[in-house]
């Protein structure tokens, strides 16, 4: 079994899933778990997301010996918000709503790295829906809803019309600080010790691994190493939209400088520095230890390497990469790949 | 006529409108719902914004044959918030609360476009207004309200101080994405297609025609026209503040990088990269389709042309045009002007 | 004494404070006011935070003759939030929570200069808070919070997982408009005539005299003086990640266009074009009233000067800095420092 999950989440007027929190999803449960499931809930389909009764979920809580996963059916019994039990064999395709939002799951709660799962499916599989102060509403129903309330002398508030909803909606993960929660959305994996401030924002798919100041954009496919900060604005070239299709990893220690951006991976310890945007296409000087210019590249043979630090020189107007320790590795590598 | 439109909204304490929601404005309304609504109401004056009572509102829902408004007006008649007509026979100067409100639901109905509509007294007409979780609240009650919530043990969140709310409380866009509504303001112009990423922003009297990936930012009475893209933290200059006087226009197919910027107009198919902000002052290299520079000109003198691609070479720090197809047009185009 | 404030807050399930705000916090309160209080509150501890039940908001309500704090006691006496009084005789390090508090409130009720109080200690006397549709809930509670919300059908909406809530919340400054509130923290310093808009950003501890537009981010310390604007994703360096241990300020008459950003200090009618960053490190060509160029510093050396329009030459890629007026006192400036 790839993963499952227990859910509690919103339905539409026409009984369709806008929404799905698992508040304890499993990847890779282990062979009791599903057995205990499957004494209530048949699991053999390849893929499924069975809404629960009251009944069953109390069946279930019966049945479950994990802790967290019976506790979880216990708060459920009650619930007055429709529930359901999702499971994948296989990370195969998004087929389903409850799918969709299982894997966002697996990755904002940490237990999926980005990159990690396949994805496919999933903007289809996602209801664009207008997010509100009284919860998800599909975007048929929402200009009634705006007249209803004004009618009633009700405020209701619409924080967002997208497929994606917030991450802090739907976990709270540890060790974290999200300054401006519109701008990370569920699906953003949060590493111990990173804070997104109000500047910052991650994308479903992409993330931080801890500790890190996030002060820039890290866009889809994104993903950036402990010990590195991305200055206010600071850009990392996505693929959806604009960007290439190489997936952009910023290694450790690095610092994106403000309103800097870079369409190039950087390995550990590197720099850009503030207002200067890399892109793969960049010809870029590159200097050794000794600050001797050692040869003109386009900034993608760069990609990835380590100990380099990024200006554009404010005389020349130059781009320049600068190696801090390992100018021999670098030229070799120039060498290797000219 | 010029427009109408039956509203319901939000008093001050004092009676002075706050806000005015217009489910459903019309543009140049046809002569049948005018005389109908005029049995009811006197329409003689040039503007009006009458306050409409719960009769009233019956006795129109009885006279009007449209559907739309009629289902509106029968949806009013039980409204616990203020009700209000407002016409305008002419486009005149805003001179009222109403009024101002009107023509930003003319504009984010997708009625009006940007720059069509006279908005001169708009920024008089609207007042200061604080956008809380219990609706809009007259700023002078503002210090009072905050207490009242706390003494009763209510949370009062004030999203916004501001004269302009947010679209999204107001109407439901058509096939439109707002990934974070605080960022687009009542009178931004969505067409379909469009979607507005966390970074995006909108002004009023500014939109896109859709469809448009909209990741940075688009200043008062600036439009871009359908299949554009802007990146993220990318700027258009805008006509209120540290901008020029000329209103910016994006054409068609065009790409604006992540935190680039441009101070003139784009024609189609025009290309900024990542990083490069083009004022009008900028001197730009234009190079024709073989890369042999053809002249040095103010970025002014390319203002509206299509098929242009702008870079600063990451060499010498050079700003240049590369044009893609129509080199001698557009070379004409500089000797005509030079 | 330094200062005192009576505050209404709100406690975790422990009992620990997670937020307090103080409608009517003094600075250097008068010798009767602290005399009033001291006859129902011992205040002779250095500094204290101590909970007010019912009875003792009464008696102080009767002990007091200051005509705000006494309306404010009197709102208080029925609350359903805990209520408290802090006291500091001296501006000493912050020690707890109602403290840290107190003296963000000194800093966005325009009591107190960004730069101007000791801040040491506050990040540890801040909890880390989930602010929420339902009010401050703390970390450790918010993952049950949020499940008991969807069993029970009810949308909790996490705005934000921070140490610092946003200002709007606590106080309305006056003649100020913050069009996003979640941009703007408490801490922050806005002037009469200051308007935030989307992009702008205010940090703790900073701030604008106003008037001022703000588009861009002020950070922490940064204190931008009357008439400067900060055009979008403008960005002033600060001393918390990234940025130096200067701390940073902006005179009068400043412009900081969009996508720019400084590192170092402008003095009065101070220009930086749009897309330029001025780090301390930038070596910038200076030039004379004539454009005729004078010397080749680092930007650093100009830190503070008025008078300056910094730009990159568009055709050379050279930053030059080109004094308006006062190009003899600049060029005495440099040969004092060079």
């Amino acid at each position: 079994m790839f993963c499952i999950g227990i859910g509690v989440g919103t339905h539409s007027a026409q009984g369709h899933w806008l929404d799905v929190a698992y508040p304890q999803s499993v990847l890779n449960p282990d062979a009791k778990l599903i057995d205990e499931i499957n004494s209530i809930v048949d699991l053999q389909a390849d893929a499924g997301a069975v809404t629960l009764d009251s009944d069953t979920l109390s069946q279930l809580a019966n049945a479950v010996s994990d802790e967290a996963q019976q506790s979880l059916l216990n708060d459920l019994v009650t619930s007055q918000s429709p529930c359901v039990l999702t499971w994948l064999r296989k990370d195969s395709a998004i087929t389903s709503t409850p799918e969709a939002y299982l894997k966002l799951h697996l990755l904002s709660s940490g237990q999926s790295l980005p990159n990690s799962l396949n994805l496919d499916g999933i903007f289809a599989a996602l209801p664009n829906v207008a997010w509100t102060s009284e919860g998800p509403i599909a975007i048929e129903a929402l200009d009634q809803a705006l007249l209803k309330a004004r009618v009633a002398g009700r405020h209701l508030d619409v924080t967002s019309i997208d497929k994606f909803p917030k991450l802090t909606n739907y976990l709270a993960p540890h060790g974290v600080r999200i300054a401006d929660s519109a701008r990370v959305r569920l699906g953003a994996y949060l590493g111990p010790g990173t804070t997104v401030m109000h500047e910052g924002f991650v994308n479903f798919n992409a993330g931080a691994e801890g500790p890190n100041m996030v002060e820039g954009r890290i866009s889809q496919g994104v993903f950036v190493r402990k010990g590195s900060d991305l200055g206010g604005s600071a850009s990392t070239a996505g693929t959806l939209s604009g960007g290439g299709n190489e997936v952009i990893t910023i290694g450790e220690d690095c610092l994106i400088s403000a309103n800097a951006g870079t369409g190039i991976s950087l390995g550990h310890r590197c720099t850009i520095e503030a207002g200067l945007y890399i892109t793969p296409g960049t010809r870029v000087t590159v200097m050794d230890t000794e600050g001797t210019p050692v040869k003109t590249v386009k900034a993608r043979l760069l990609n990835g390497q380590d100990d380099l630090l990024f200006i554009r020189h404010s005389q020349t107007g130059e781009v320049q990469c600068r190696t801090n320790q390992n100018a021999i590795k670098l030229n070799d590598m120039l060498h290797t790949h000219n």
